[in-house]
């Protein structure tokens, strides 16, 4: 008789995005006469860049002639645009990363969910708290978090390293030692960036104690400060302890499109086996490669024009983040993020939590946030909005939280 | 100190179709005036059919306009496309399958390596032998298989079910019992088919023993005979029982556009769990859907422009089938496959084993073929063919074979 993962089974509730979709959805059911904005979900909205769309009608037209016609990818995705990834985002930063130690994938997200595989299932992970909920989902999924307490909403077997107010919400060195640490900066939820030298620290740490940094660098086209690291191989010793996860969904608006890559230095290594050997076989086994179409798209996204527009969709989404920013504190809330980043996470008002802040806002603004407890006990009583939407409909769902009476 | 899963270090050698591409990359490399034909890995080459590339070209536009831009798809995937698979998959052949038990996902390689996630670890899985290698080493990257022998070439937890000429390619009912059977019909890599009634019997098992069965029908687009099951949900009882997953690479030729879709009937339960929830966790949880261009180009493959080009496509490939399989056998080979599927499966001639005939068949031939023995012990002396070439290299390729003195 078959059985299931029951480890599934120790997750609680649904995933945090479906549930809050399922009360916006449920809330405009009920009123539909309301326009509701959404502000909660790191989805874009604005559209292709010109030079993309080029780059992808031409591989249409490419997929249409037996001569141009692409059937499977190579397993590690095409030349053309891991060297594209190697020169623009590494070598130009001055890291010595080479297109061979770049996996192309369909998203962060799935590589960041899939990137637990090759490790043993008794290896400790540490999450900073407010956290993405995929890394520790991922790892519930997999049997290594141990036993979830609903009081503190916590698993026994995670190393959770708070992210508050009080330390600018960035972590610190964890006490108990971890085996693998989740980073990501600039960070989701809280918006919040490391300096250069802070994560220095951090691979200084991982080098000694043996652990692996599994680095989430998703938002880093949203860095404007310059002792802000774009990628952790800036920092010395990078090579032998961290994987780096990238992402086409915020940079060039393609949560639709769907692409993204994984970094795994050649000297990362248990013993000696080595990590990118691993994820080579795991690609090569369970995946299939990113659409042909859609790996040109991510090569016109380094080409000149398209770096030129894209820094123009980047600069829009920060324009968002600045007036959310401004506008909120004008009103007296207390906020942070939206300087290297495109999330404001916010502080509810009057003791209210996450959820009761959420439910509040949807009520009485029409807008749909996201709860900051989602994300990890220490979220409790944040609310994180995205800069993602169009200028106007931010404009407005500020202009209606402003006006909201707390 | 992090350590690796070391399930991944069991693993035997490396892909079995990297280790393929790799022998022709060396030979070619020492004999660069070769003109190699490759039929080996199942990838196709024709262009993509009109209807598809139109449907790209205007979901591209789409997404170059804030109107019709599309972000992040739904989790299942589009309604417009799991409308069309579930009414001209399903329904068009009277099968009950409703399109919220369609999950669309960016192919069968993924979905029928993560299957397995959602089943517990002490499951026991069985296979046909020979059989695609995806199953078995996604079960053994899992920690399902148990201790490998390097001898037999067999797992010690894993239930093998010779497919051989004695019974035609087709797998008898275990002695053992398995949880979790894997199927696929039209088969790979045999070519060999099943009739309804006796897949009629492989349910009526796995119901009785408490079984889920995965099937496999990629190959389904190639059935010609009116007794071979285009989807196991023709077998009554099927709903309780099956998982059922395809593909768009080879009835559409998406190898290199990603897209396929796996079925979890909504009363497939483990006690009151639910496969088709827990499924729905992975995918919201680990997945974040195929690309909204490719989704349109799926629903395309459902136009009656794009069925009509799309039966010619496949008459295309499997025109090429019956030219390897008639001139093959006219040449004094064992050969069987070709009928209601693109493979053929060819027995190796004067007792050479499959990777003899591989080198033999690459150095006097320059031929790419696969060697049966890499699909499982009950393959060996066997190689396969795949009619995914174009007519001219397929008639080529196959009058080297016939000129090779042997």
């Amino acid at each position: 008789m078959f059985k299931v993962n029951d480890n599934y089974l120790k997750l609680p509730g649904s995933y945090l995005f479906s549930t809050v979709a399922r009360k916006q959805r449920e809330y405009q059911a009920a009123h539909p006469d309301k326009k509701v904005i959404r502000l909660s979900i790191g989805d874009v909205t604005q559209p292709l860049a010109p030079a993309i769309l080029d780059a992808m009608h031409a591989a249409v037209d490419e997929m249409g002639h037996a001569e141009t016609f692409r059937g499977y990818a190579p397993d590690l995705g095409y030349e053309f645009l891991r060297n594209a990834i190697a020169e623009n985002d590494y070598k130009a930063r001055g890291c010595d990363i080479s297109a061979d130690e770049i996996f192309v994938s369909d998203g962060a997200k799935c590589d960041s969910s899939n990137i637990q595989e090759i490790f043993s299932l008794d290896n400790k992970i540490a999450v900073c708290d407010p956290v993405y909920p995929v890394y520790v989902d991922s790892n519930v999924m997999a049997g290594r978090t141990g036993v979830y307490d609903s009081t503190t909403e916590t698993w026994s077997d995670v190393i959770y390293m708070p992210c508050t107010a009080e330390n600018g919400f960035a972590p610190e060195l964890p006490k108990q030692t971890p085996d693998i640490i989740y980073l990501c900066f600039p960070n989701n939820p809280t918006g919040a960036t490391i300096t250069k030298s802070r994560l220095q620290e951090w691979v200084d740490y991982a080098n000694k104690v043996g652990a692996v940094i599994i680095y989430d660098a998703a938002y880093e086209a949203y860095i404007s400060e310059p002792d802000v690291p774009h990628t952790i191989y800036e920092c010395e010793g990078a090579r032998t302890c961290a994987i780096e996860l990238r992402s086409f969904s915020k940079n060039a608006g393609f949560t639709g499109v769907r692409l993204g890559f994984t970094v795994i230095p050649k000297e990362l290594k248990s013993g000696d086996v080595s990590l990118h050997a691993l994820w080579a076989r795991r690609h090569g086994t369970k995946y299939n490669g990113a659409p042909y179409i859609i790996q040109r798209a991510g090569e016109a996204v380094y080409s000149e024009a398209g770096k030129e527009q894209l820094k123009k969709q980047v600069a829009y989404y920060m324009n968002n983040a600045h007036y959310i920013s401004a506008e909120l504190k004008k009103a007296g809330y207390s906020v942070s993020g939206g300087v290297n980043a495109p999330y404001i996470w916010l502080k509810a008002p009057n003791g209210m939590t996450s959820w009761e802040f959420f439910d509040y806002v949807l009520a009485n603004a029409n807008v749909v946030g996201t709860p900051g407890s989602g994300f990890g006990p220490s979220g409790e009583t944040y609310f994180r909005l995205t800069a993602f939407g169009s200028y106007e409909s931010t404009v407005e769902a500020v202009d209606r939280i402003k006006n909201m009476k707390i």
